[in-house]
């Protein structure tokens, strides 16, 4: 003790750095620790949940299944006969959610939705329908799908229809309108509404035609050749829909469907890349399925968004929804549009993130920047930092800025909790109000409450020591 | 000086790292300096190109001329009509070069050239030929043409267009063949003929049909987005295919072929990751050509090579070539083959990297590293290599990884010169028998003596002194 005092001093600095600036510029010895205080209020599930005996075993399960998980697009179909919708009954996106509490986008899908079905003639007059309990409001998670932004699938809509080959296992997504002023934005101009009428006419059936001549296409390839060539299959998914047109095209020419339709779909196809988009989406659901529904396991398998509440679901607790209050993406903004335009956090895209990609992926995309705001460094240190808090790298995905090191995969609710570092979200900002459309493209993270209820619950499930 | 020897010494260290390594070793205090000798025997031609008041101003015509061309896809023509070929007339790679020096490649694409002709029924035959002189063999770059590999191009092939709307200057290439066994490589087996002939009756036509009807596609808006999704346009044009693809399906749909015409070239294109470069080549041609015969610039305004010996152009010197033997790439080789099967390097594609991108952008391709060799880390410090030798940045063609700093563009023979530093070059690597086809892919770089040989001619170039 004596002789630690005649020693000069050398300062270990853990987390916030003003102790360490404080003594550096004392020109004393200080190594600074990377290190940062848990969510608030945790400590005590966390350490149950982290003394579970079933966890490492579970996770290790979770992971294995995540990652073995192969998806090929083998059908398209009307979401009527692939999900069972009947008139009335509208899928959405995120956590279970009224008309009542529904956001501006949200409400305006559903607006258009029920234009398009044909319950209202007037987009406005759908408020009242809903008010007086005629339609239906139901998660895509619920039935096996998942829809970006607003997510609203109604039955007369195609969607895709994506397999595990080795489990059977299918997922949906219905099919991609482009950007701007869109449905999935809270749009329902005419416009939208004849664009949603010509996909359900031509675009599905042609597509179908397609893919039942070509046989089934596999997503995951895609995906992996994604990654290497910019694209994190969230908010960029330019070359999987280059890939995709690439492997439907001949067997679209050769369909019965006339030229003129063949040409339109593809420059449809062609012209919107963010196409692509919503085959990685149903890929991704199909891996974070495959983790579920086993005991003890951390592994968070759904995050998503309704622009009220941000939900997740944990393989180890079920169907159980997590939630807080959609936090407001920040970002870059089209137009004269801004930061008060924009609507909380919205959509089911989030489940790229959940699987690896999109935020994750960034240091594979590092064009990204420039369109949600950051440069190519701030990109590279999202993905890194996102190790810290997931259990596996992908070894299909890998980033070759990274010498191909594979993306980090797989979030661990306890790693969330005990770091603090929450998983970084890259979206599409919807405008507030229904019926505006797009406004910008941002980052944003999930609510810390989502997580500390996740592990609440996960706590409660840890059996009783005998 | 007496305070000097007295003070702790200060090692500055220029050039090999041998003496500062043994000083380092001492715990002396050691700067390092990159320094590299200048190419042997340069220094007097050097001083007095580096001393032309012309200099400084050429250039930066030059570099302002190569960053200004535009290049559109304006037709695809036969190349007896675009490029004025007679039969018996063949076009090749890289600078003249006679059959009795010919390498093994070119002579093997000259054969299947002369067989699809039918200037001769076998193509062994075509030796013959070509040894009494009833064949005549010129430079592509001397018909504003360039062609990969062996580069052959015969009247019955077709050929891209390229134009630059600001000038009206048009540059050729003719259709990729795909990999393998294919005729730039050397290879002329009946199924590399019978595919060629596919090539002039159907493809090229049915080209012609889409891009006439479509108008023109914007080949160097292509390549600005290919370089920011993994492309390096020379040995990557994976995005670069899928992007013409998708321009021009459409047009290639709605045109009077049949649809099992259209789909065949729509799985022909797709199926062939290289189809694109030979846009990219033109392109480059078209920029680099806009930079040519400039009295004093230094500027490199070609780089080519035929198997035998590696040519360099420069813009001071009009039309000369400065020729040394062509080496051989370092790679990875395809099935069993190995260094020893080896052609020395060979096509005009060097025009990729003589215009700041193939290996000057590998950068931005860092999954090149799988198929030349080498590391994402390497590719990136390849791509910063290369700003020692170039006089510009290309402001359209911009890195991610370098946070959106444009590829290293215009070539400077002092800059060479003066740094011994040669570029870097990657290509594909043909079997050194005529007949064998493609055997890998890898690394290269010029000879030293064309760079030292151009640095002669343009001292002698330079005006006198009054």
């Amino acid at each position: 003790m004596t002789d630690l005092l005649r020693r000069e001093p050398h300062i270990i600095s853990a987390g916030l750095g003003l102790l360490a600036d404080a003594a550096t510029a004392q020109a004393a010895r200080v190594s600074r620790v990377d290190w940062a205080p848990p969510l608030p209020g945790v400590e005590a599930a966390l350490a149950s949940v982290v003394a579970d005996p079933r966890r490492g075993a579970a996770n290790r399960l979770a992971v294995e299944r995540m990652l073995a998980a192969r998806a090929l697009l083998v059908d398209v179909l009307p979401a009527s006969q692939a999900l069972g919708l009947t008139a009335g009954e509208f899928l959405h996106a995120g956590p279970p959610v009224t008309w009542d509490l529904a956001s501006g986008p949200l409400r305006g899908a559903i607006m258009g939705a029920a234009a398009l079905e044909g319950l209202v003639t007037d987009p406005e007059a759908a408020g009242a329908l809903a008010e007086r309990g005629s339609i239906t409001l139901e998660p895509c998670h619920s039935r096996s799908a998942v829809g970006p932004m607003a997510g609203v699938v109604s039955p007369s809509m195609w969607v895709f229809a994506v397999e595990d080959p080795a489990t059977g296992h299918r997922t949906y997504c219905s099919l991609n309108e482009g950007l701007g002023t869109v449905l999935r934005y809270g749009a329902y101009s005419p416009e939208v509404i004849g664009r949603l009428r010509w996909m359900s006419a031509v675009l599905g059936p042609l597509l179908q035609a397609a893919v039942r001549s070509h046989g089934p296409v596999d997503v995951t390839a895609i995906l992996a050749q994604m990654v290497q060539m910019g694209d994190e299959a969230h908010n960029r998914n330019r070359t999987g829909t280059l890939m995709l047109l690439r492997d439907l095209l001949p067997s679209m020419v050769t369909s019965p469907f006339r030229s003129s339709q063949v040409a339109d779909a593809a420059a449809f196809i062609g012209g919107n890349d963010h196409f692509f988009l919503n085959l990685a989406m149903p890929a991704c659901k199909l891996a974070m399925d495959a983790a579920r529904d086993i005991p003890g396991a951390t592994v968070v398998v759904a995050m998503a968004r309704n622009g009220t509440d941000f939900g997740i679901q944990v393989s180890g607790t079920g169907t159980q929804w997590f939630t807080g209050p959609a936090l407001t993406p920040q970002g870059l903004f089209l137009g004269g549009y801004g930061q008060q335009d924009a609507s909380p956090d919205i959509g089911d895209s989030a489940i790229t993130e959940t699987a690896g990609l999109g935020g994750f992926a960034m240091a594979a995309a590092p064009a990204i920047a420039r369109l949600v705001g950051g440069s190519a460094a701030s990109a590279l240190a999202t993905t890194q930092r996102m190790y810290e808090i997931t259990l596996a790298e992908h070894p299909l995905f890998v980033i070759p800025a990274l010498d191909f090191r594979g993306v980090p995969a797989g979030i661990d609710v306890t790693l969330v909790a005990r770091t603090g570092i929450l998983p970084q979200i890259n979206t599409g900002i919807a405008g507030r109000l229904a019926g505006t459309g797009q406004v910008g493209a941002g980052l944003v993270t999930p609510p810390a409450e989502a997580f500390s209820a996740a592990l609440s619950a996960l706590a409660n499930s840890v059996p009783a020591r005998r």
